[in-house]
């Protein structure tokens, strides 16, 4: 590994820890007064951070990357000001730090207070979208932690411009620039002495696509909170209701079928198919859903394609289903079990019964009865934000908002009180 | 790497899988009936147990083990029946399993409950004490988890033995064996396999002193929960009550030097040292405590050893104390939060005021004041038992009780509910 870059980070490592003993034991207003003036600032620098934005546009088409990539990496004053209006969101949002989470006085006379405190230092991997470093950075700081953030290098410029203003934030504000840093380098090296310095960095967060994730869950020494795709299924159980299956279908597969809560295979209970098969796929169609379906779906709809072994392990992220018929309830939830990426599984059903045995069974993070997969969110969960969806187990599960990115830590008061 | 032990890893992985499915679901009369049933088997198989010990210790004393290695290694009948009551201590706690932790109705119609669930499959990497064996084995299965044993080699017939009869406990209650597996192998490649089986493990446990742990976190591809060393420190600030101070200090270093949360480093205040270091250090040397000190020390008390750099980061597990003189909270907690470990710190001092900065400033999983840090551990905080004491700050941090070997899942009903 380059030396120089292996100080450069190091120094950016020691700079973070430093800050966040600051930011650990700051109240709420403080946090939002920088959060605030970073919005203002977003706001007030729309022609810089455009002008940024358009060197690495410009690099981007020379190096001849997709529409699709181009479109997540451009910055248009719309964007940048919903950018700002995300951060002024964080700042209303409760300061998850310093709540007393329990508190019990033992028989050897202790009282023993758990109390949510920052996780520390955070760092952000992630790829194309410029925005993630506002958003990444917004969530960190109200949360109590340093960040430092490491973005797609065709990004460098507008990633680098987006922190220096929330740099500037901070120092207005007399609070270290070091809460917020930005690895301001190309070098695919920085990324490797990131993930080693587990003296420094608390907690790393990869978000991107499956490949990025693995590499750094693979390299990675510090505990890392993965947002793995998802591979949501909805099952339409034998004694479902019609009509609800085939307005949550159609919403959880089209109404944004690039997000990673979209589902990506359905399940049709055998004794129901027959009768739904024609108006749900009517319906698809109508919403130009491309379909691939096992031989008993073609069996009913000869018009699908065939849906191969690996169909059920694809994340489309596009207007592409495939499609399953099951006997029972059982039978859906060990495919579930077995295929799915444990984030976000529905059933359509009509029996309490049926749906609690599902929920109890299927093993995700989020879980559903008659209700689209679209709903695991943040945002529709109640937590005003977040920084993603947790397909672990491990310290969170399901949307990451901001009590997620914090830990505890027990106080205890005695008086003079010894182990006996 | 061998392809029998892999494949002998990977058939122990998909068998614990589908095992943990089983236990997900089960009661906690079921879970405790076994439980149970181990108590009993073990104390009913003292002689054999104790047989199947001495194949072990023969091996062992062949090999020219340490006298304390062979100690730890020994299965005594008052140890068997220590483990066996540990094991009925476990049953009668309550199931963390299926507590809502939360639930709240969404403006959107749907409701969304947060449940407590068990992880999943549970990997444990220990050394000598073939005692964990059961006690791991009662904590995973008490908290709906199953789990696959990796014990030393040299405890492998004893750990084989207990495991054995946690298995026919299992059977015996028509549960699957597969719940508790052993590796019953010391092939070292066998704990490579099993570290980098994510599909089939959800958690990794190193117990053991900190090259295993050291070697466990750089290893696996699975999330690791860390029990590191407690270099652990007594601050006694400039308005302690002296008794106070001698009567704590004494505690946490003394009353079991042996463990994670005995006082490895103590700092005085600059303002009390002359007055405290007196009869403190006699107190010490009563108690047959090897002193070592800062050059500020030694000018009160010549008669200590020079401490070095080196002392300030070492976890004795001994009768040594390394002693610095402070000046004021601030240097305190600055120091602790450089050499300490991030396990449990102590203040002495008759002021809230000082006493509330510290417990908000070290960084550490308990903070004390006028308490010894010897009362960080499971069952003094009223957990029943412990798995260990974390000094992660990811998912669980200080003691990891049943509670700590679970997750949540979300689950979420409707009726026909879609996302706008």
């Amino acid at each position: 590994m380059n030396n120089d870059i292996l100080s450069y980070v190091t120094e950016l490592g020691r700079a973070a820890r430093a800050a966040s003993r600051v930011l650990a034991n700051l109240c709420a207003d403080a946090k939002n007064a920088v959060l605030n003036a970073t919005a203002d600032a977003l706001e007030r620098e729309i022609d810089y951070l455009t002008a940024e934005n358009t060197r690495d546009l410009a690099a981007a088409r020379a190096a001849g990357l997709s529409p699709a990539l181009i479109d997540r990496l451009t910055l248009t004053p719309e964007r940048i000001r919903a950018t700002a209006a995300g951060v002024r969101t964080v700042a209303t949002l409760p300061d998850p730090v310093g709540r007393v989470l329990d508190q019990r006085t033992r028989p050897s006379g202790i009282t023993i207070t758990k109390v949510r405190v920052p996780i520390g230092v955070i760092a952000i991997i992630y790829e194309a979208r410029p925005n993630v470093t506002i958003d990444a950075a917004s969530l960190c700081l109200k949360s109590g932690n340093a960040v430092i953030l490491r973005g797609g290098s065709e990004a460098l410029h507008s990633n680098a411009a987006l922190a220096r203003l929330f740099q500037q934030a901070l120092v207005q504000n007399k609070l270290p620039a070091a809460a917020v840093q930005f690895v301001d380098t190309p070098d695919r090296t920085a990324v490797d002495a990131l993930l080693r310095m587990e003296q420094y960095v608390d907690l790393v967060i990869p978000r991107g696509g499956k490949s990025l994730i693995r590499k750094v869950a693979e390299t990675s020494r510090i505990p890392v909170l993965k947002h793995y795709e998802g591979i949501c299924h909805t099952y339409i159980a034998k004694d479902a209701d019609i009509d609800k299956a085939i307005k949550v279908c159609l919403n959880a597969k089209v109404q944004r079928p690039g997000v990673c809560n979209a589902m990506e295979t359905l399940l049709i209970d055998s004794a129901i198919a027959p009768r739904i098969i024609p108006p749900l796929f009517a319906a698809f169609r109508a919403a130009h859903v491309e379909l691939r379906g096992c031989p008993r779906v073609k069996a009913i709809d000869p018009n699908v394609r065939d849906a191969t072994e690996e169909d059920w392990r694809t994340e489309y992220l596009d207007l592409i289903l495939s499609v399953k018929i099951v006997d029972g309830v059982d039978e859906a939830i060990a495919f579930i079990n077995e295929y799915g990426s444990h984030h976000s599984d529905a059933i359509i059903t009509e029996s309490p019964h049926i749906g609690a045995h599902f929920l109890q069974h299927v093993d995700s993070a989020t879980v559903y009865v008659n209700a689209s997969t679209r709903f695991t969110d943040g945002g529709e969960f109640g937590m005003g934000c977040e920084m993603g969806i947790s397909t672990d187990k491990l310290h969170a599960r399901g949307p990451v908002g901001l009590e997620e990115l914090t830990t505890y830590k027990y106080m205890i008061r005695g008086d003079g009180s010894i182990r006996t």
